[in-house]
């Protein structure tokens, strides 16, 4: 059963959000599980109805004009609705955080000390386009033992209703509160903006989306964020780098999704290095359809370069355009990379052990790569079987965020009448 | 030697930390204890300067009418002295958490991944009244690999400029940067405004301080903020509770220093207990200098108890005042503490295991104990040999905050040419 509250939406919902959360912590690793299991076969039951509602979305995206790259973000099918049930089965295999003893100690004084993890409460997604991310958050929410309040955009808006929807009749048929998942319909700048400052009833507010949306949250939000996301990520070729592996890292880093935070959006390159190998290397990238903006050395011997402004080496481009300075050596690449950078992914291809350690210690930055392409920093591909998010903040969580990102932590001391001294 | 950098105090002293950050954190534990060893010696060095410029402040606190407890707070003598060279060689002997591999595995593709524990970076702690948090500060997180921004209040100025100044002519003798560690002297509420904003330059923002401090740094701060602080810490007498117990652990909770954030502030008394024990453990608190402000049933039965309101129940006293209401079970209890609580440190007294388990599973705070006092919310009770303060969210560390609070992770990445699929 649904709780009624009265007041705005946001208010309502945080306050029932609020509520929920204080069941949902007390939820065995079993119900939860069985609760996934609910809202897969849900999903399945309801795809009809879920496509229908895209359908809406796509034809109101039309209408005003959204582009072809978005309006594929938004279309849901059979095929992509498969695929959050597949996740949702995955994640039903992973282990539950939730009760994990971290540290466990008895004091002389007889306090039985431990320190376990323990939700984190309730959870406020803010997110661009893509629908699947509803399940997505809400699904692995549930298993951390959170309430989860989402805000998705206008333009997924009839899709977002339709799967919530969905969910909360999958709850109904659980021990889990229905009220443990909220979606806020409402998609106005307003109920972001009261969503911010809901200190009341959020612990963490996660932004997912581009630059523009996650700065406007940490530049607003007085409640706890966890930044996700923006990647200004370089390729830096060293003097000893072997050309195969520059080649294929660079290549791979730029092309193989250059849509995502962790592509490469600049190469730097040591210029002796440069000397011999640079042209072929920048070919290479112009074959595989990249367009290159660079720096004096690089336009004078590019043909189709583009001269390069400071504005653009701190530019995320998530397209096939990628920015080139040539760097005297490993110590002004790193200073480049920590003065541009993102902080997010960042990679040196090198044969010179102890530039590789440099790089390594030095560059600030949630993964740093030797020998290696910076699209491998993802929850999956480290083995994590989930993700929240990339981190690129430094409290909590850096980098690929599993689902202990979504857990916090709290003291459970026993004693038989100790006081303090 | 200092670097000069043209710009605003907070501009500068941002860039210097920033710059020094990256240097701090490539030095070894042996580097970083010899420097703290030189603070150590240096502050015994410049004990008399430092007294003297302590005068100044409290001669201006006195024209200023500042109440005879700050006074005392600001004060310096040669034991506090003492004490701050004892804590730093006490820090000394703690292991250093920066470089210590949190996790190390080889994907199948042969990829090395290990996630290192590594420095903030920049961290800037704004503070009240007492001098000895600007040793404190600056050592802790120099100890952790961290360059410090301090920015103490306008109460204690001459006395933090005398403590930097000596802790800069130690880094002058030593490996470390002499920048890494930084004070504003401007002590107006611009630069505060200032720090809350600098992202370019600060990691993270740790106030300490009253209530008024942490809201304005929570509701204004667009740099990440490890909030710590306010305590309206509740103890709950269940049905079953042992009078003795209930007796010690109150008196002690709330009387052995009612000043500080783990003191106990309200008392929830289950109703058949409060029936036969409720009056003579009132007259108990009463007896040990504590104003009681009750509910009714409080105020029926007990002489000298004024009435409370709402409000009451939401104030952290620091005094020895106390606010008591009687409730109907540890459900009541559990639901009057969630909501009215800081989420900082409860207890229970009570003999009964269901009771126990539900009151530890169910309240939301950072520390929560069964038959003992509050008080042992801190770093040193709990065994972590250092302090920085005890943090009241969910995000990055809660409750007390050892040395690994000023760390950070990084995943360090090794291949030999890997690609991503």
């Amino acid at each position: 059963m649904k709780q009624h509250i009265a007041g705005s939406e946001v208010q309502t919902k945080g306050k029932l959000a609020k509520f929920s959360s204080y069941l949902m912590n007390l939820k065995t690793t079993e119900e939860k599980n069985e609760a996934l299991a609910k809202i897969a076969e849900q999903l399945l039951l309801e795809k009809e109805e879920i496509i229908e509602a895209n359908k809406k979305d796509l034809e109101n995206g039309k209408k005003q004009g959204l582009s072809d790259a978005i309006l594929d973000r938004i279309m849901l099918n059979e095929q992509r609705i498969q695929a959050m049930v597949d996740a949702i089965h995955q994640l039903i295999e992973l282990p539950d955080p939730v009760g994990e003893v971290l540290e466990s100690f008895t004091k002389e004084n007889g306090l039985q000390i431990e320190k376990r993890r323990v939700p984190l409460g309730v959870v406020c997604m803010i997110y661009e386009a893509r629908p699947n991310v509803t399940v997505d958050a809400a699904t692995l929410c549930l298993k951390t033992g959170n309430a989860v309040i989402l805000r998705g955009s206008s333009s997924a808006k009839e899709s977002n209703i339709a799967l919530v929807s969905c969910i909360h009749r999958a709850l109904e048929k659980t021990s889990l509160p229905v009220d443990a998942v909220q979606l806020i319909e409402d998609t106005s700048h307003e109920t972001a903006s009261e969503l911010f400052h809901l200190k009341e009833y959020i612990d963490v507010l996660i932004p997912r989306g581009g630059k523009k949306l996650i700065d406007l949250v940490v530049r607003e939000a007085s409640v706890p964020v966890l930044e996700t996301g923006a990647g200004n990520c370089h390729v830096y070729v060293d003097q000893s780098a072997d050309y195969d592996i520059a080649d294929k890292v660079v290549i791979n880093a730029k092309t193989q999704r250059p849509s995502v935070c962790n592509a490469a959006e600049s190469l730097l390159i040591q210029e002796d290095w440069f000397n011999e190998h640079g042209k072929k290397l920048l070919e290479s990238l112009q074959d595989a359809g990249v367009k290159i903006i660079g720096d004096e050395k690089v336009c004078k011997v590019l043909p189709g370069a583009s001269p390069a402004t400071e504005e653009d080496y701190a530019t995320e481009f998530l397209s096939l355009t990628i920015s080139v300075k040539i760097v005297k050596d490993v110590d002004e690449a790193i200073d480049h990379i920590n003065h541009f950078g993102t902080k997010h992914s960042e990679a040196i291809i090198t044969n010179d052990e102890r530039n590789a350690e440099k790089f390594l210690n030095r560059v600030d930055a949630t993964s740093v790569y030797v020998n290696a392409s910076t699209r491998f920093t993802d929850g999956f591909e480290f083995g994590y079987g989930a993700e929240i998010g990339i981190s690129t903040q430094k409290l909590h969580a850096r980098g690929p965020m599993g689902l202990p990102a979504l857990t916090s932590t709290k003291y459970y001391i026993r004693g038989n009448g100790q006081i303090r001294g």
